[in-house]
C-alpha cells in the first residue's frame, strides 16, 4: 500500500494521475459493494475535481498537501453538493441548511489541501453505536469476515480505507468511534485532543466528547491528513531516548478476550525487548469512566436531536431510541454529576500522561464479534459487546486526550489493535511516537476480500 | 477613610497597631451590631494574631501584604477554628471536614499574608438570593436605612466594610453576591475572572458561575486583596489615552429606575465631559441571560446541596427550597441547552469586552428596596426585585468576565454605583481603568448609622 506522500511524489513526478487515484477507488468500491462502506458517491464529480487536479500538477502546482488523493467523508459531515443523513431516517440539525453552499470547516480545509472527496461513508445511525450495524442502510460488513461486525460508528470509513476505497477517510470519535472500527478493519485511525480538529459546520452527538479523526493506512497519513485539518504543521520533535511506556495493568484485569490478552502481552515483550520501559499505574477513577459517559452522551444526543425528539422520535430506529430517550429524561443534577467524575478522571489520567510518552492497551478487548451478537467472553466471564469494544476507548474520548490505534496483527484471520494515548495537547508527540510504534510492533493487514 | 496601604504605612511607622485597628473593628461591631453583619466572631482569637503581628512588626517583619489588617470572612468559606453555616440550617458539604485543620485555599493565603481574620458575616441563605433577607441567622440591614435591604449574597461583608467592622471582607459572587451589596453598601467590590482566585476548599453554590470576590472601601483595595488571594502581582499598566466606554443602551432601555436613570445619565456625562469615548453596543443575545442562569444555576445547586435533599431538604428556609427543588428535577436537556446559551451569549460579550476599555452600566436598576418588598417600579413597569438587583449583574457571572461596582453617589440618601465589566483574563487592566473611573465618577460614601 502506498503512503500518501509516495502518491504525491508519484503524481507530481506524472507516474500516477488523481485520475487514475479516483479510478482505483471506483473499482474497489465496484468489487467491495458488498460491505455497504458507502452511503452516498458522486464519482461524475469527483471525475472532474480530479481532472481539475492534474491539470493543476501539470501546470506544475504542487501546492496541496493532499493533491489528488481520493477521500471519503462519515456521512455526518455536511459535504457540499451531497446529502447528509448520518445512517437515520430522523430529521437532522443540519437538514434545513442550504447545501449547496453549506460544508463543515474541516472538509472544507480538506477540499482546499485538493482532496478529491468522492463521498460518503456509512455509519452506525446518528453514531449513537459502535457496530455498524443499521436497519436504515444495511449493515457495515467487516472486510475480514462478511459475517462479523465492522466496528462503528465510523463504519464504512474504516471498510472503505481497508479495501482501498480511497486512500484515507474521515470519521468522528465520541467514545471510540474513530479507533474501533479502524481496529476492526485493521486499519489506523487517530483522535485527536478535544478541539484540535473544528467540529464547526459538522453534525453532532455530544457536544463536550466529539472529535473529528483521520482513518488511514499508516501513522503518517493520518498526521497529513491531521494537519490539514486542524490548520497547523506538526513540531517535529526527535524522539531522542528510549520511550516509557504506562500500562493500566490492574484495570485491564479481566477486561480483554484470552486470545487479545495473549497479543497484547506479547506486543509489550516485543516493546521491552526493545529497550522501552514499560510502568504499571493504577487508575482508581477509570472505572468509573463507563457510567459517566454513558450520561454525558445520552444527554447532550437527545439535546441534539430534540427537535427529532419533540415529533416522537419519528425515523430513530430501535437501535437508538432507548439511549435518547434515557437522555431526554436525564436530570440535570445527574449530569452535572457527571461532568464532576469527568473532572476527576480526567486530572488522573493527565497525571498519568504527563508522566510518560504513552498509555498501552488494546484498543477492542476482543475480535470483531458476528454481526447479531450482543455478548462476548472475556477472562472476567460473559460481557456486553458494547463493553467489550466500547470500554477501552470511550474514557479518552470523555476526557478529551489524543488517541492512536494503531493495528498489530490477526487473530484467526481477525484483526487486532494496540491503542496508544498521550496527554492532553501532545498530539504532536503521539504521532511521532506512534510512527515508532507502527515501525516496530505494526502490521499491515490486507483483509481477506480484496479482489 | 484610611487606605490599606497608608494603614501598612503607619503601622510600619508604629503610628497604629494592629491591635489598635481589630479594636476599632470590634467598636464599630458593638455600636453596629443591629445591622447583623457578623455571623461569628472570635475576638480574642484576633487579638492573639494582631498582638503577634504588632511583635513581628516592632521586630522589623514588615513583609505580608496585609499584615495587621482586619478582614471579615463570609460564611461560606470555612476559616480554621471558625463554624461554617452559609446562613442555613441544613447539613452541608463542609459539615464533614474537619475545620481545626481545614480552611479555603483563599483564606489560608490571606492569614499568610498577615491578614488578621476575625469573624464571618451573614449572608443570604447558601448564597441562593440577593437580599440579605434570612429567616435563621434574621435579615442583614442596610447601613444607610436600617429598614432597607442590605442586598446579598455576601450581605454581611457590605455593612461590615461600610460600617467600619474592620477595613475589609472577602464575598462570593455566583450572580452578583459581591457587586450588589457592594453597591447597597455604598462600598466597592470586584468580581475577578472565572478561576482566578481558587475556590479549593470553599462551600459552592454553582460551580461553573462561583466567583470569590473582596469588598473594600476602594478599587485600591480591592487590588491588594485580590493579588493576594490570587497570588500573583497586578500588571501595572499606564492608560496612555483616553478610554473607550461601552455602553449597552438598547438593553438597559426600560430597566432601571427613573432615578437610577437619571444618575448613570450624569455619569456618562461627566465621562464624556472627561474625553471618554462613549459607544453604544446592541447585545441582542443577554436578554437570554436571566433564564439560562436561572437553570444553570439551580441545577448545580441542587447537585452541591444533593445530600441535604435526598434527607428531605431539612434546614432549608421557604426562601431557598422552591429554586433548590426547581434545580432538582431540571432536565439535563434543558441544562444543556442553558450551557448553549451560555456561550452564545460570552461570545457576544467576549466580541464587545475585546473592542473597548470596560462596558458601563449601573449595578442595581434601583436604590435598595425596603425588606420585605418583592416588588419595585422600573421605567417598563414593576418587575421583581430579584430581576431589578440581579438582572444588571448576574450575565457577568455567567459567562465568568471581570466587573467592578463602584459608589458614584446617593439618591435620596441612598446609594448608587456604577458597573464596569472588562474582558475574560483583563482584571489587571480593569482594576487600574476602575482606580481611574474612582478617582473621577466616584464619590467615597458614609452610612447614615455612623457613630
Amino acid at each position: 500500500m502506498h503512503s500518501i506522500s509516495d502518491l504525491l511524489r508519484q503524481l507530481d513526478e506524472r507516474t500516477t494521475s488523481a485520475a487514475s487515484l479516483l479510478k482505483n477507488a471506483r473499482n474497489q468500491a465496484i468489487q467491495t459493494a458488498d460491505l455497504n462502506a458507502l452511503a452516498f458517491v458522486d464519482w461524475d464529480a469527483a471525475q472532474a475535481l480530479a481532472v481539475q487536479c492534474d491539470a493543476a500538477i501539470a501546470a506544475g502546482n504542487t501546492r496541496g498537501a493532499l493533491r489528488g488523493i481520493p477521500i471519503s467523508i462519515k456521512d455526518l459531515y455536511p459535504v457540499l453538493g451531497m446529502p447528509t443523513r448520518a445512517g437515520t431516517r430522523a430529521v437532522l440539525p443540519c437538514d434545513a441548511m442550504d447545501l449547496t453552499s453549506h460544508e463543515a470547516v474541516l472538509v472544507a480545509r480538506l477540499r482546499a489541501a485538493g482532496a478529491v472527496i468522492f463521498g460518503k461513508t456509512n455509519m452506525h445511525e446518528i453514531a449513537l453505536g459502535s457496530t455498524g450495524e443499521n436497519v436504515w442502510t444495511g449493515d457495515v460488513k467487516n472486510p475480514f469476515d462478511p459475517l462479523r461486525q465492522a466496528g462503528g460508528s465510523s463504519s464504512g470509513s474504516g471498510v472503505a480505507v481497508a479495501t482501498g476505497v480511497g486512500v484515507a477517510s474521515v470519521g468522528s470519535d465520541t467514545g471510540g468511534s474513530v479507533r474501533i472500527p479502524a481496529n476492526f478493519s485493521g486499519v489506523t485511525g487517530f483522535k485527536p485532543t478535544h478541539g484540535a480538529i473544528p467540529l464547526k459546520g459538522a453534525l453532532h452527538l455530544s457536544w463536550t466528547c466529539d472529535h473529528a479523526g483521520p482513518l488511514a493506512h499508516s501513522v503518517a497519513d493520518c498526521a497529513l491528513l491531521f494537519e490539514v485539518m486542524a490548520a497547523r504543521s506538526l513540531e517535529v520533535k526527535r524522539i531522542a531516548r528510549v520511550p516509557r511506556f504506562a500500562v493500566p495493568a490492574s484495570w485491564l484485569r479481566g477486561r480483554l478476550s484470552l486470545e487479545v490478552r495473549d497479543h497484547f502481552e506479547r506486543t509489550l515483550a516485543r516493546l521491552a525487548a526493545l529497550g522501552a520501559e514499560l510502568v504499571e499505574v493504577t487508575t482508581p477513577q477509570l472505572p468509573r469512566a463507563s457510567q459517566c459517559f454513558t450520561d454525558i452522551v445520552q444527554a447532550e444526543a437527545a439535546w441534539v436531536h430534540r427537535d427529532a425528539l419533540k415529533q416522537g422520535g419519528l425515523g430513530f430506529s430501535e437501535l437508538v431510541m432507548p439511549p435518547l430517550l434515557r437522555g431526554q429524561t436525564l436530570k440535570a443534577v445527574d449530569y452535572v454529576d457527571a461532568l464532576h467524575t469527568r473532572a476527576a478522571i480526567a486530572a488522573e489520567l493527565d497525571a498519568i500522561l504527563t508522566g510518560c510518552d504513552a498509555l498501552l492497551l488494546p484498543t477492542a478487548a476482543v475480535v470483531p464479534p458476528l454481526r447479531g451478537q450482543t455478548q462476548v467472553q472475556v477472562e472476567s466471564g460473559l460481557t456486553t459487546v458494547r463493553e467489550a469494544v466500547l470500554g477501552q476507548t470511550l474514557p479518552f474520548s470523555l476526557v478529551g486526550v489524543p488517541a492512536l490505534s494503531i493495528p498489530t496483527g490477526l487473530i484467526g484471520g481477525l484483526p487486532v489493535s494496540l491503542q496508544v494515548v498521550a496527554a492532553r495537547g501532545a498530539d504532536d508527540a503521539l504521532l511521532h511516537q506512534g510512527q515508532w510504534l507502527q515501525e516496530h510492533v505494526g502490521q499491515s493487514l490486507m483483509p481477506a476480500v480484496m479482489p
